[in-house]
């Protein structure tokens, strides 16, 4: 067991660990508000060169920092890709504790930011830290990427890769977003969809009128919901021209994982409180819809007088939210212009479709080195073969990491917390056996991806087997 | 010249007058609120019982005082239906002087519910003391029904008519809802549409979800918009199963009505900043369309996220108010149950359908003794003949006076307000102007009512050619 060293120091070190934690947690850095984000920039910086890294601070215009940081040396290079906000903390009253208190109960430390992604940044450093105490140093490089603003869309970070493409060449990217599953299973990401998120409006009389003038004067909720009616189908199929014939065949390899894929689904329609999936679906043909199918998602839609009281008005004004997300080959650009020339199609030119904000899909391969590296050091860890989801349904900045150079840089993302971790939620928490396993889990993966840089010139041959990984089915 | 003493004695007591409204329209008596509501019903019964009515004040449950006062007699009764409450005054720094200050600015008197309607109930009051004054005692039985719950829906109006139905019949009704249009019309309305206001509701998940969940989790703002697409069409036309059946043709006097009418098309649309109608109407198709064209308006649509800030998530709940205007022969438990009906045909049966407010249509017939008396007592005031909408688009609470005897009461209604009188909106107002003309008018009809009781016999040889009255043409 090359790890037993490894375990020892750092169940040694785990209160040290968790002490680090908390005192990251206990600094505010919430990007939409403002607050401490100087402060919690420096400490990611000062954490990074305490244990050994060389490390620059990018700031892009009057954006927060984007803290980089080097470990190690070696043939090959790996992005670890994370952020150093927190989402705002909503309602205080919620809270079973401050948000930045950062209390530990029953094994969980509570805190905004624990989850997502704190916990993740500091397990990532211990993993290094107790790597080179053990092993000495780092067999791979190692390039810590760290932004400050995931929660306003990281607009610093598409200009920094944008600028320094060369800092982005990579042999793969490791991001933490990530969790156990309800049924305590490590997921593996290789990929994420992408987004389009997108407002609709359309307009009317030049404000709210009394609505004894709904017949005659056009009303402009009406020509939203009469618009929206014909993007998805009741089905929930989505029916923009041209849109379907964009959407890529699903690659072998991806099936394979598919079939070794299932959604618990008794669990979540439990918890969601629903009685049916879309169109009735259940097993194979949900999964596949889940992880492959692109989705237009009405996320809001406000017109008129809502409020208590029965106002009877005619509104001036109606907007939609609607979000895509995307499957390969859809592009946040090609998908505007589609719904622009179907809604001009069907009488619609005046109802307005304003891009709010978009990431394109990442996708990468089973095989890439990071993705065989990060299967096979899992189970030793996690006692299991991880759940790896060829491509997330979720989004993320991800792609202006991973999508910059030509190939994209594979990719697999993977974190701390667990299916109650509560992220964006009040009593975010993770538990300290998950971290602490994180950090394990972290050194193990340095370590094959050394192996796999070693290897490299046999790859090709062994190949088959890495992609013929178990799949744990449920 | 029988009118000249009361015209006199009119404008002798002008300044009064202008002081018994400001008195009224200093008192604040916001239903919504429940501020100053006793004093104001207390109020409005003394000023009855100062100028010689018998009167009776009926409180049904927690609600706010009916006041009831009659004055004269003879062997026509015609009942006055206003009321004494005003809408909340909105944003405070809107208002270019205090809502309740009843200030007086280039002939104009600015006050909350100066125009809706305690400047109508104080000048056709000031009509029948100066009509005691100068001719004696009044020719015709007026009842005086003045309300407290015009801005909560007019509950215990509509449990006092169906509890004292004996107290409702008469000879006609007169309504104070109406005012002079932006060409200097008065406009009087013989009818008012029905309405009804209901709430939809579609349920997902037990709250708002990430909308990566968007391809299987049911979106209930998607449920919502595909059932309400089927309700109207994209050209704006009412499409539920059986409704149109239900649309009863236009009356011969009406459609005659409807020659004579014609809507300020292009200063509406300045108004309004439109440049079209629904459907591209014009002229008569248009008039028509807005006089005896039934609707359904979007009043309000909510669902998940619209504030600031790009949240994608999938909605729980999705929430529309509609409205509908109803015209002959439409009732509002007709629309609900169509509605519902057509719904479930198409298998929105789980789109909720909850009826929030409902009000009949009320319509009479032109050859009304009310209706006759009030155009024919127009001319002399207003140097031109009144504008006469069969059927005005908007709705109330009216249906509860006029339509629980039956016959139906005919109905005639009108008022002192203006074309920029803002009822509703921040500096309310009337002009002092039409308030006088208001009270000369009321004297007139009074004395016409008298008249025409007195040929009551040869009415019906003399019908034709009231009906043949001339409505100026703009």
């Amino acid at each position: 067991m090359p790890f037993a060293r490894f375990d020892r120091y750092v169940e040694r070190h785990a209160a040290a660990y968790v002490e680090r934690l908390q005192a990251l947690c206990r600094m505010p850095s919430v990007a939409a508000r403002g607050t401490g984000m100087r402060a919690m920039a420096e400490t990611v910086e000062q954490s990074m060169q305490r244990i050994g890294a060389g490390t620059r601070s990018f700031k892009i215009g009057s954006g927060y920092p984007i803290i980089y940081g080097e470990f190690g040396a070696g043939s090959h290079c790996y992005i670890v890709y994370s952020h150093y906000d927190v989402q705002p903390v909503g309602q205080l009253t919620a809270w079973s504790s401050g948000p930045f208190a950062a209390a530990v109960r029953d094994g969980k430390l509570y805190a905004r930011g624990a989850a997502n992604s704190k916990g993740d940044l500091v397990a990532r450093l211990a993993a290094v830290e107790a790597y080179q105490k053990t092993f000495g140093k780092l067999p791979v490089c190692l390039r810590f990427i760290v932004e400050g603003e995931d929660g306003l869309g990281s607009p610093s970070l598409y200009q920094f890769t944008a600028e320094h493409p060369e800092m982005l060449r990579a042999d793969g990217c490791i991001w933490d977003d990530g969790y156990k599953d309800t049924k305590e299973r490590l997921l593996l990401s290789l990929g994420f969809k992408g987004i389009t998120f997108l407002e609709l409006r359309a307009y009317g009389a030049r404000t709210d009128l009394h609505s004894k003038w709904g017949g005659i004067v056009p009303n402009p909720a009406w020509n939203l919901v009469q618009a929206l009616s014909t993007i998805v189908s009741p089905k929930g199929v989505i029916t923009i021209d041209g849109f379907s014939s964009h959407v890529a065949p699903i690659a072998d390899e991806d099936a394979k994982s598919l079939k070794q894929l299932e959604i618990d689904e008794a669990g979540l329609k439990r918890e969601f409180k629903i009685n049916h999936w879309v169109r009735g679906m259940t097993g194979r043909a949900l999964t596949k819809e889940l992880i492959f199918g692109p989705t237009c998602t009405i996320c809001g839609i406000q017109t008129g007088h809502t409020e208590a009281g029965a106002k009877t008005v005619l509104p001036g004004m109606a907007v939609a939210r609607l979000d895509f997300r995307l499957v390969p080959d859809l592009s946040p650009a090609l998908v505007v212009s589609l719904l622009r020339a179907h809604l001009d199609a069907r009488g619609f030119e005046d109802v307005e479709v304003n891009e709010i904000a978009s990431a394109p899909f990442v996708k990468s391969s089973i095989g890439s080195s990071v993705a065989r590296a990060a299967i096979e050091s899992a189970t030793e860890v996690y006692g299991a073969s991880p759940i790896v989801y060829p491509l997330d349904p979720a989004s993320g900045p991800i792609g202006a990491v991973c999508g910059v150079t030509l190939p994209p840089t594979p990719l697999v993302s993977f974190g701390v917390s667990y299916a109650g971790s509560n992220q964006h939620a009040p009593d975010e928490n993770i538990r300290l056996e998950d971290f602490m396993q994180g950090i394990k889990y972290f050194g193990r993966l340095i370590h094959r991806l050394a192996q796999i840089a070693k290897d490299d010139r046999r790859e090709s041959s062994t190949m088959e087997s890495f992609v013929q990984f178990k799949i744990e089915k449920s």
